[in-house]
C-alpha cells in the first residue's frame, strides 16, 4: 500500500482520544493517501470512527492497549515499566517501519526517553533535541533545543545547529539558513563558557553562522534557526507563551471593561480574528524530536483539535521531505569532511 | 538640606540629555523635596534647564564632564580608562553620599562593574544582581538576576532570593513574599544541577519558598519573586519583550490591513489605550542593581521620556524605603542565625 502511514498516540495530552482522534481524522480527509494507526483504548477510540466513509475507514486501523503514560509519570517508570503504553507502541510502529512517523501529545520527558531508547540517534548525533517553529515579525524561526537536554556541551549545540540547518533548508526551501546562537548580548565579550566555545565551533562549521542572537532578536526574525541549550530554550519558549497569553488576557480584560469597550471589541472582531490566526499557538503546534532515526512529533499537551491536527501535518511534511535521512546524510558527510570539527 | 537627592547620568541611553533631563525634571516637579544632580556635558544639559522656575532651578545642579561610556565600550575600558565618565561620576556621588541614588540608561555591563567597584556589595552578598518588576496577569513579579552574572552558584541564587524577598516585602508591603525558582518543569526530577542544589538551599532558607516556577508561570503570577541565574533571566526577559513587541506589531498590521480594519482599529482606540497603559514597558522601566551598599537604577537604553521618568521614580521609592539598609540588616541576621545555610 502506498502513501504515508502515521501512528497516533491517541491517549496522550490533556484530552486524549476526544481531541486526538477527530483531529487526526480531519487531516486524513485532507490527504487521500494518508493512513492512520490509532494506538490506545479502542473503546474510547472507536466511537469517533463511526462517522467515517468506508473508504476512509479502510485507511484507519487501531492498535488496542489500555496502558497509558500519564503526565505525572517519571521518565524511568514510563520507559521501564510501561512497555505496552500507547506511547511506546506508537513509537515501536515507527521503529518497525509499519508507519513513517508518530505523533503524541503526551509527557515530553517520557516521549523523548522512549523515542531515544527505541529509535536511537544517528551515528554522528550524541543527543536528540526538541525543535519547533515559532512565529516572528517576518515569518518563523526554528528553535532548538527546547528542553530535551538540561545540560549541553558545545559539540552538542554544534550538532543541533547542523540538524536545524538541514530542517530549515528542506522544510522552508532556504538554501543557506542563517544560524544564530542564543546569547544575552551581541558583543563578543558576553555569554558564558558554553556560549563562547560553541561560538568558536560554529565559526568553523561551514554553516551560515551569523553569530549571537538575543531573546528579542529571535522574534524579530534575525535568524532562520536559533540554537540554545534545552534549559534556556525551554525557559525562553515558556516565557514567550506566558507573555502571549497574558497579552491576550489583558486585551479581553480591556474589552470587558465597560459597555462601550465591549461594543468596540465586538466591532473589532475582524482584527482579533486576523491576530488569532497569525499568533495562534496551534498554528505552530508540533515540535520535532530531531536527531533520531525516525520521526516523532510532540504536540502541546493542552492542544485542541485544530492544534493537534497541525502537529499531524508537521509529521506528514517531515515524512514527505524525508528529514531524518537528510540529516543522517548531511551529518555523515560533515563528519568525514571535517573530522576535528567536533 | 532635607529631601532626596538623586544623581542622573545624563549622557546614558540611546538619546542622552534630550530624554534623561526632561524626564527627570518631570519627576522633580512631582516631588517638591527632590534634588537632582545631572552629570554630563553641561552644554547639552543646560538648554533643558532654562524653563525651570527659580525654586526648581535651586534644586538642580550640574556636574560637568565630557567623558562618556558608550554602549559599545568594553567593561574593562569603561571601568579602568573612563574615570571621568558621567556614569562613573554619578556613581561616585552615591558613594560619597552626596546623593542617595543614581539612575543611568547607559551600558549595563559597565554600570554593573563600576557600581560594584565603587560601592561594593554588602558583607554577606557575593555578587549584585539585576532585579526588575515585570507585569503578570495578577499584578507584577520581581525577577532576578536579569543579566548581571552569566555563571552562578547555588548560594548566589539563595542570596538573590533573600534580597528579592526583602525588596518585595518593603516595596509591595507583602509580609511573606512567595519565592519561586525558575525551572523547566514543576516536577522534582526536572532541572539541572544548579537548580536542584538551589532548591535544597531554598527549602532550608526560612523564606516563603514555593518551589519551581516555569516560564509561563512567571507571567501567570505564580510567585512574588522569581529567582534565576543571569543568563537564563536575561534570555527570559528579552524573549518576553520580543514577543510583546511582535504582538503589538501584529495588531498594527491587522489594523492596517484594509479600510474596514483601519476604521475598526480607530474605533477601538480606548481598548488600545487601556492595553498600552497596562503593558507599556515604560511602566515597568527601572531595574535595581541589588546587593550593593548604594542604590543604582538601570533604565532601558531605549527609554523615552515617560519610561526614564519611571526609572527615576523607582529610585525615589527605593531611597524612601531604604532598601540597601534593609537588605544589609536582614542578611546579617540570616547569616548569623543559620551560619551553615550558605
Amino acid at each position: 500500500m502506498t502513501g504515508i502511514g502515521l501512528a497516533i498516540d491517541a491517549m496522550g495530552g490533556d484530552f486524549g482520544p476526544r481531541v486526538t482522534v477527530p483531529a487526526a481524522l480531519t487531516v486524513l480527509r485532507e490527504n487521500p493517501s494518508l493512513r492512520l494507526t490509532f494506538v490506545g483504548d479502542e473503546s474510547l477510540i472507536d466511537p469517533f470512527l463511526s462517522g467515517l466513509t468506508a473508504g476512509e475507514r479502510f485507511r484507519v486501523s487501531v492498535v488496542h492497549t489500555t496502558e497509558v503514560v500519564t503526565m505525572d509519570d517519571k521518565v524511568a517508570v514510563a520507559l521501564r515499566q510501561k512497555k505496552q503504553s500507547s506511547m511506546r507502541l506508537a513509537i515501536n510502529l515507527v521503529h518497525q517501519k509499519t508507519v513513517s512517523a508518530c505523533v503524541s501529545a503526551g509527557n515530553t520527558g517520557a516521549l523523548m526517553a522512549i523515542s531515544r531508547f527505541v529509535l536511537k540517534t544517528h551515528a554522528n548525533i550524541d543527543r536528540p533535541a526538541i525543535m519547533a517553529a515559532l512565529p516572528t515579525m517576518t515569518g518563523h524561526v526554528h528553535m532548538l533545543d527546547l528542553g530535551a537536554n538540561v545540560e549541553s556541551e558545545p559539540h552538542h549545540l554544534l550538532q543541533f545547529a547542523q540538524m536545524g540547518s538541514v530542517v530549515a533548508e528542506v522544510l522552508d526551501g532556504i538554501e543557506r539558513p542563517r544560524i544564530g546562537l542564543l546569547n544575552i548580548g551581541e558583543e563578543e565579550i558576553k555569554g558564558n563558557d558554553l556560549i563562547k566555545q560553541t561560538d568558536q565551533l560554529l565559526k568553523q562549521s561551514g554553516l551560515n553562522y551569523i553569530g549571537y542572537v538575543e531573546g528579542d532578536g529571535v522574534f524579530k526574525g534575525h535568524a532562520d534557526v536559533v540554537v540554545c541549550d534545552g534549559f534556556v530554550g525551554n525557559i525562553a519558549l515558556k516565557s514567550s507563551e506566558g507573555v502571549a497569553k497574558m497579552m491576550a488576557a489583558k486585551i479581553k480584560e480591556e474589552i470587558s471593561r465597560n459597555v462601550l469597550t465591549k461594543l468596540l471589541g465586538a466591532l473589532a472582531l475582524p482584527i482579533w480574528k486576523g491576530l488569532k490566526q497569525q499568533m495562534d499557538p496551534g498554528r505552530y503546534n508540533g515540535a520535532s524530536l530531531v536527531g533520531l532515526t525516525g520521526i516523532v512529533i510532540k504536540s502541546h499537551g493542552s492542544a485542541d483539535e485544530a492544534s493537534f491536527a497541525q502537529a499531524v501535518r508537521v509529521a506528514i511534511k517531515e515524512v514527505e521531505k524525508n528529514v531524518p535521512a537528510l540529516i543522517h546524510a548531511r551529518l555523515t558527510v560533515t563528519a568525514s569532511a571535517v573530522p576535528d570539527a567536533i
